[in-house]
């Protein structure tokens, strides 16, 4: 399909130009005047000197600027890439390099890790969102709107952004997302969860990150509104579903906690359709909880590579597979593969994925090529798929534990500190052994009051996993590191243990 | 884009087995119970010799043998030729020849006219639907299911099915629809009309339409039940909208109006959610009773050669913009042309559109080549766009009647004539004529017991249209002739009329 499609805001606000487009804190656009907003922002950029196929970085927060940057950039034919806020300067600076960004456009607050990660770029063009700045920056609001050259048209072929992982281990890869990529992941949610005239997303993960611009493309092409939260507050998220209208909501586990624990009781309303639950499995107990509340909660598998959702729990699976992230949505197919070929119902493998949403590749001189064979995509990723054709994900393979030859998923044994009702969160990393190879050990959040101790944790995991799986040392902790999408850095619990072949 | 698509049926029967697929007549099937019931079809298909790219033509009565036989062509890789079984033989062996049909398959009402067609294609293979067929036929139903090759992928860019236009002047062309441009279009009215898991599309369009074919492939697509009219039955459409949970119906406004009729004043159940009406502009005494009665009335203006539905007015627009058809859908444009270039708003020319549905071509040795340029396929119709962006078909270019070099759309003339208590259905048409080169003639259908005469008819003409496009005569009959999807055929109406220079 090489069929040109039209710019899709702009053919979103012909269509429909006087429905809702965006709420963001005090901004409320339709998409006629997202459109038009858009299409100013688009001219400043080319007065900032932004013009086709140029990499515009931002370093960014949720917000109304935010999103309309996204389609700008678009809308001049230049590549977006999106930063991750919470990264240090030189993660930055080595993120500008390998995607040889020309331009970067920064919040307020990060002017100063914009500032440190650009130093040694003197060909980089920085500019400030903020409407009045401090000390001599280019701020964007202040350029006048070149009469530039704007795109009508969308190439399903084309760069649309070019985002980097958030890998735990090595240099993050950027992966290079097409118009094609990003629309047929709106097609494939759509056949999954539907499309309905009054449905509302609403973004509290981070924009930078594929789940959070999904959910502003998808806006779009459906015509839907979406809702953005600069940050993710759980009482926020609760109070936009109960008086904003938001419907669907996206989410990862300890964000979905928090929302539920701020509900002390109050069942959700029947208008909240779905709240999609990326970034690793939820522990059951919580599941449970959110069942008793109304919480329509779908998990679902993706990645950066596949444009955001790959597989995604449907409506009425929800309550008899809990745990699981459903099937492929519907353009996508899955295999699992072990070293022995295709995996048999139930056994772990790689998870190996394939579809329209794959990403053609990774960039930059300091990326290797996309692990793509024949179409199929090696995603790293551990887990099985049960014989009705159900993915469940064991571990991302950085986080899997080889202990004496034996397999141990993190997720496993956290699911069982987990369900102890005085454990509030839990993560699980291997730790170098000289017996074992590697042994488990465990960070934990205990519940406030608790005095729980780690041989009455210890008891607890015994009775219930095999011997090589439970904990060989605990430590307990304030709070657990994540990264901005909240998905946990088990790498990051690795160092500091006073073990050495304690078993 | 290029990448495979798992085969559609077998995938929504992977991702949502149990779901209800079809109904029809006495027939429910899932998905699941459907794909098992195509495969075996599919593998006595085999039987019969179809095999790869073969041109299997169809010449079949809606029902679940009609829907299996349509998944089954596909399965194998061969290309669906459905029939219009309201043809004469000749016509049909002239389609058979021209699109190379390798393949014939008929239902049993149909089996002399498939024989007769046939007479002169030695090399066809005939074979019947019937379970206990009489008379030495070959029956699909008593073959082997052979053990062939089955594809379980679909590239968009391969033939689909083949359809002949019902042209009302010159030989038909059978336009080459690829799996893409059915795919597009069934995404294309997901976003306009949205997708929800509850709904059920009502087919009482033949399926050898490309409208009614297009139902049985959106519901594969959106995981949809739909429910299969052996004809068009009023009282078994209300039936199906208040018993059987249709919330979606694709008709033509002749159909439209006898199911008001039938309805006696009891308003629709809110369930009905879509009223698609195509085949032309319905008459605003029609729409209006709709509103009355809570009928969700969206006119759509669709081709053979756009894989049904281009564009079609929005749900919040159908009070709004009665008589338009709307905007193109979102994969969709259009622009009107005139002799002098394009069109201002408001201006009639010829519409001319653009997207993923288009067709790629016509094919077969008597066909022209489509008339695509750039992209940009030139439909014949006629029509203008408001200042707002919204369609409305004025006329097909057939029917344009140039009288004294003025321009008479007869949907104009036909809207005035009915709006006439007295009027229940007409149709305009131009007839020779010496001094105008061309005067327009009405054939009318009175209300049963109206004493209207032909001088009164005139007066209300006149007192509502310029002087030119007042009928020079009327003929009153008791039904309009209409093809297999209840567009009327102006060109029928022509003959017969006793007028040359009568003006």
């Amino acid at each position: 399909m090489t069929t040109l499609l039209p710019a899709w805001l702009n053919q979103r606000a012909q269509a429909t130009p006087d429905r809702l487009a965006l709420v963001a804190g005090p901004d409320r656009f339709t998409f006629r005047e997202l459109a038009a907003r858009v299409e100013q922002t688009a001219r400043r950029l080319g007065a900032f000197g932004v013009r086709k196929d140029d990499r515009v970085a931002l370093l960014m927060r949720n917000g109304a600027c935010f999103v309309e940057l996204i389609h700008a950039v678009s809308r001049l034919g230049a590549v977006l890439v999106p930063l991750n806020t919470r990264l240090a300067p030189a993660e930055i600076a080595w993120q500008l390099a390998d995607v040889q960004a020309t331009h970067l456009i920064y919040d307020p607050p990060d002017a100063e890790t914009a500032r440190a990660a650009a130093r040694d770029f003197p060909g980089l063009r920085l500019a400030t969102s903020a409407d009045y700045p401090t000390g001599g920056e280019t701020a964007l609001a202040q350029l006048p709107e070149a009469d530039c050259p704007l795109c009508d048209d969308v190439d399903p072929g084309a760069a649309h952004s070019i985002i980097y992982t958030s890998g735990t281990t090595g240099k993050p890869k950027g992966a290079v997302l097409t118009f094609g990529n990003h629309w047929w992941s709106a097609m494939a949610s759509a056949l999954n969860l539907g499309v309905h005239a009054e449905d509302r997303w609403l973004a509290c993960l981070p924009l930078f990150h594929v789940g959070g611009l999904a959910i502003v493309l998808r806006g779009v092409i459906y015509g839907n509104a979406i809702i953005v939260h600069e940050a993710f507050d759980p009482v926020a998220v609760n109070r936009a579903i109960d008086e904003d209208g938001a419907t669907m909501v996206s989410v990862v586990s300890a964000m979905l906690r928090r929302m539920i624990e701020a509900r002390a009781g109050r069942p959700y309303p029947s208008s909240l359709r779905c709240v999609l639950l990326g970034g690793g499995p939820a522990p059951r107990p919580l599941l449970e909880s959110c069942a008793e509340l109304g919480v329509p909660v779908m998990q679902t598998y993706g990645l950066t590579e596949t444009a955001s959702q790959f597989a995604t729990l449907s409506p009425e699976d929800a309550s008899r597979k809990i745990g699981s992230a459903g099937k492929p949505l519907f353009p996508n197919r899955l295999r699992i593969e072990t070293d022995h070929g295709a995996a048999s119902p139930g056994e772990v493998g790689e998870i190996v994925v394939h579809g329209p949403t794959v990403t053609s590749g990774y960039m930059g001189s300091g990326s290797v090529a996309a692990p793509v064979q024949d179409g199929w995509f090696h995603t790293g990723d551990l887990g099985y798929v049960d014989e009705e054709g159900y993915l469940y994900v064991v571990a991302r393979r950085d986080d899997l534990i080889i202990s004496g030859g034996e397999n141990i998923y993190p997720a496993e044994v956290e699911a069982v500190l987990l369900s102890h009702p005085h454990v509030e969160e839990a993560a699980v990393t291997g730790i170098p052994d000289a017996r074992w190879g590697q042994v488990p050990v465990a960070a934990v959040k205990l519940r406030p009051d608790s005095t729980l101790t780690a041989d009455e944790l210890r008891a607890f995991c015994t009775a219930r996993l095999g011997r090589y799986k439970v904990p060989a040392a605990f430590r307990f902790v304030d709070s657990l590191p994540r990264n901005a999408a909240g998905k946990l850095l088990r790498a990051a619990l690795s160092e500091g243990w006073p073990l050495d072949g304690a078993r």
